[in-house]
């Protein structure tokens, strides 16, 4: 059987799937109000005939109607177009799909919370679903997941993870000293999330709660926990997480990252060492999958590899991947009986599969950072991102169950203690109540769907192909603008849907006149130029300083034309910069037609800037 | 003009509106879909027909509508029906309101996200205005609000709020002493949020970034911060939030509840005043408006009172009100001018719109806790509990503007600095991304039910008067279950919408027994004993120990004809409880019905666990 044709699940750039989304939805909500009329249909109903001819009532209807249209106008007048096939390529948004967003709107009818099994049965076991599905999806066979509110709250509970385990072995010492007789305080610091849990694992439930209190729930030793490693261009949530979490932003280490924007391995390596041999703990490491700013994928396969030789000599440390943005792309590697397959088959897997219809391809270094997060402790995946999943959906998911019962808590009025399965939500979690509702949308996308080559696998692909393309698109894009000469540079081969690039004038003599150039196509091609509807092309845009990236931008710079002393006088460069998520553009025609009217939207939008 | 029937603005228990709902339903598609076919209506189409017929379409479309079907059978067959109108009395739940609805699957359509405005031009203005409405309900005029996931994150945000500023004082120190000149560090550790403020107020930027980072967020100084109060009872929202933030458990300090479970101001006075003797600095308090287990209202007048005076001999904390369940309950007291009005024009304001029908009236000391609440810091609103929004929308609002600007963090690729109104969220808040959905959804809600009287009002003292009768009603409560008699014992007057109680044989000599009969019969009325669809009644439990309540359910327990002997021995009780929210029985026609069913449902319980 040939695979689905995910195009058949979105509603469609210019609604082609309108007339089937309506009339799910209506069924889906006609199945919802029989549900209502007869359950104990022999009750005296609520509102009763003679209430709704009341002037109040009406007059509350009459409300409701108002409100309803001032919605309407406001929602078409200020949203942006990010349906469109190819007038929106700009942050990492396109459409979403229908299964989310009917099983969205048919949950929340019930309105589940999935703080507890009591309020939530059908959705609570949705969720479990879902948490599976990322276990399985990062490699995680003893593992589980669940979802939350955004990729922010998924990184801050992954460092809440690396510090409470971090603490356990010092925990134990103060409370069971005998469980971990001989070991020195750098032993204890550096023990594995293995060893920490083998070691809780011989203690009795009082033991467990009384070491748990000592652990970093108590507001003790957060500053002996050690160094908390990051990349240099440091996405501000994790900023906030080191700062809410209590370890503070003095203990961050930032990590240059290299010419191709993932993290410098050789600089890691000398940091790590040096950290070991000054005796200084480490508490964890963040490593990315799909950067926010460049898509690029850390060489994850790597830093596990550091971790490994380090442990030799007794150094270890946490790992989360923030894989917010690339997770879903581990979808490419599973065939459909959900094996992760070696490098050398890819290329047949993914032609069989007619994953892609250019010369594109999966570096193998792409391949084997996505193939190590299965040696990582957790990992963000945002379903709102490559999930195309309805905001708000992140999620998270970790190696090993039982670190859960690390950071648990129970609130005894939610949770029955003789129901076991399907899990306790709200114990286990950052978040407290959560919307049922966006359980049910991911586990429909997610049935619809599957995480293989064949479902997101193509999906995903399909956005990694028109970024591919485009990039080669800008590369050959020269305009004349009365009579000066301006090219398009785009930034790298992409490791993933991102293309960044830069217009620049042959004349131009200095990085600051690009920058500027590029801000104002930028203020042409926004929201800040609006209104949206109209906008015959929209992107984003980006801004790389020394501050967050050093020197990594040269190569690029010099691209341009410009050395090493320019960079150092302007110290940032303006980039536009497209998330390129497009379900439809793997056709020839509609690349064709789209690149041409991106091209005429390019030209006026110079010639409005250059001549003004 | 009469108040609105807000009955009108839910779908009703048995679909009453159903068809207006799928009216407006299909009307807001329409409009959507109307948008995407018309915006760049030359353009391509991203699906050309001839695709739509192609086997892979095909298969697609039917793996959709098998997932519904999938969907719809396990939605229908695992929810809980709290839309009824008596049948479910449990946890804060209950009919949510169709603008909400509405305007949530509406806004899902183009989802927005409200990290920045960039991408949510239409919702972030809609957050911005329920902020504005949030600031007003609890009468903070230079305050400002947002939404959140849900109410554990709006109190770890609070909490956040309070670390970070009681930790200025000690960065201004560090950093550029002269600013603090004099200041002792206990003088340090006490100033006002106000002072904290007006000090940073004489900052340039560069000194304002510089004691930022020396402040929490870097991790120091942590434990020097002091001690924070919290109620016994603790709910775990809190536990986690001072695990989380880095304070940590150790530094918590709970006061004891009294018998009518609000927070023993004489304890809690007690406690202040010797933190304060020994120079034991008080990072702050959380007080509760509304407990999810008593719905108690604590006196926060007297606690407001409290600071004032210690502040006189330079005693200081910060304040955070947990209004979860009780904030929307603030309406109450304001008139259709937007006036909060004095306790004496109560009566007459509550008799001219009709808000009680009944001997119902809001006693004194709960009017005070209500109106003391502006002068707090920072206040957790739940919009899905007493906002009839569906989950997930938390809220929370601080009485300062300016306050944010300690916590908040810039991620160039979101914010334009250009564009200052309306806010960039998610540099102010604990959460990035976030739906534009919610935001919509709540806008809508309190577009159609204003936040005073005559709206949110009248709609929480509807189930205040349920509860209030249904605890008359419970007091009266007999049955003679095999020659046996069998009462209800209701816990205390209630200042909101819950009710807890017990049953009890006449002739039970042990605290266990009776808890064991109350746990049964809640087995039976749960989702233990689905289906939940044929459920007769339905509500929650909770259980009160000693840990958490230490003597308080004394004189409760007495009321059983137990002595405290037999509280020591035994440590807890078994309640059922019920959360009333209910917009319909307000009608004493259905009233008098359902407390009949739910009379019956009682007995048919109690004797099959009585004669088992």
């Amino acid at each position: 059987m040939s695979d689905l044709d995910y195009r058949a699940l979105f509603i469609g750039d210019q609604a082609e799937n309108g007339k089937l989304f309506k009339e799910l939805l209506g069924q889906l909500v006609d199945e919802h109000l029989g549900w209502r009329e007869n359950y104990m249909p022999g009750d005296r109903p609520g509102i009763a005939v003679r209430d709704e001819s009341t002037p109040e009532y009406v007059a509350a209807q009459e409300r409701l109607r108002e409100v309803m249209a001032d919605l309407s106008q406001r929602l078409r007048g200020g949203s942006v177009p990010w349906n469109s096939a190819g007038r929106y390529w700009g942050h990492m948004n396109a459409e979403t799909l229908m299964p989310a967003i009917l099983a969205y709107t048919f949950a929340m009818l019930w309105n589940p919370n999935n703080v507890a099994l009591e309020s939530s049965m059908a959705t609570s076991q949705m969720e479990a679903e879902v948490g599976e599905d990322f276990a399985k999806l990062f490699g995680f066979p003893g593992g589980w997941g669940h979802l939350c509110a955004d990729g922010s709250i998924a990184n801050l509970e992954g460092l809440w993870y690396a510090r409470s385990l971090k603490s356990i072995p010092l925990a134990l010492a103060s409370t069971l000293p005998e469980t971990v007789a001989g070991k020195s305080e750098w032993e204890l610091l550096n023990m594995s999330v293995e060893e920490i849990l083998d070691a809780l694992d011989t203690l009795t439930p009082e033991q467990y709660d009384q070491v748990k209190a000592a652990s970093s729930r108590s507001g003790r030793d957060l500053q002996r926990l050690g160094k908390w490693i990051v990349p240099e261009t440091k996405h501000y949530s994790w900023l906030k997480a080191a700062d809410i979490i209590g370890i503070g932003l003095d203990q961050l280490i930032a990590i240059p990252v290299s010419e191709n924007y993932r993290m410098d391995i050789g600089a890691l390596t000398s940091t790590v060492e040096e950290l070991a041999r000054s005796h200084t703990p480490i508490l964890g490491l963040v490593t990315v999958v799909g950067t926010t700013e460049e898509g690029a994928v850390d060489e994850v396969d790597k830093i596990v590899a550091l971790r490994e030789r380090m442990l030799k000599s007794g150094t270890y440390f946490y790992i989360h991947c923030d894989a917010a943005y690339g997770g879903y792309a581990r979808s490419l590697f599973f065939d459909t009986d959900g094996r992760f397959v070696d490098y050398e088959e890819l290329a047949d897997l993914h032609r069989s599969h007619g994953v892609f219809s250019h010369e594109v391809s999966v570096a193998e270094d792409v391949y084997q950072g996505f193939k190590a997060i299965s040696q990582v402790e957790s990992v963000t995946v945002d379903p709102h991102k490559m999930g195309y999943v309805p905001y708000a959906a992140g999620g998270i998911a970790i190696r090993l169950k039982k670190m859960r019962n690390v950071i648990s808590y129970f609130a005894p009025y939610v949770f029955d203690k003789a129901v076991t399965a399907p899990d306790m939500l709200g114990a286990f979690t950052l978040e407290g109540s959560r919307a049922g509702a966006t359980a049910a949308a991911v586990w429909a996308a997610h049935r619809c769907l599957p995480l293989d080559v064949s479902g997101y696998g193509r999906l995903v692909a399909s956005g990694m192909q028109t970024a591919h393309r485009f990039r080669d698109f800008l590369k050959e894009l020269t305009f004349i603008i009365d009579g000066r000469v301006v090219r398009a540079f785009p930034l790298h081969k992409p490791d993933f849907n991102m293309v960044d690039w830069v217009f620049k004038a042959d004349d131009m003599v200095s990085l600051t006149q690009v920058n500027e150039l590029n801000q104002k196509v930028y203020d042409l091609s926004s929201y800040l130029s609006g209104p949206e509807y109209n906008n015959i092309f929209i992107t984003s845009h980006t801004t790389f300083s020394t501050d967050d990236y050093g020197e990594s931008p040269v190569t690029f710079i010099k691209t341009l034309g410009f050395d090493e002393t320019e960079w150092k006088r302007v110290k940032s460069v303006t980039l536009l910069r497209a998330s390129i998520l497009d379900p439809y553009l793997n056709s020839d025609e509609l690349f064709t037609y789209y690149t041409a009217a991106i091209k005429a939207a390019f030209s006026q939008r110079l010639a409005e800037v250059l001549t003004s």
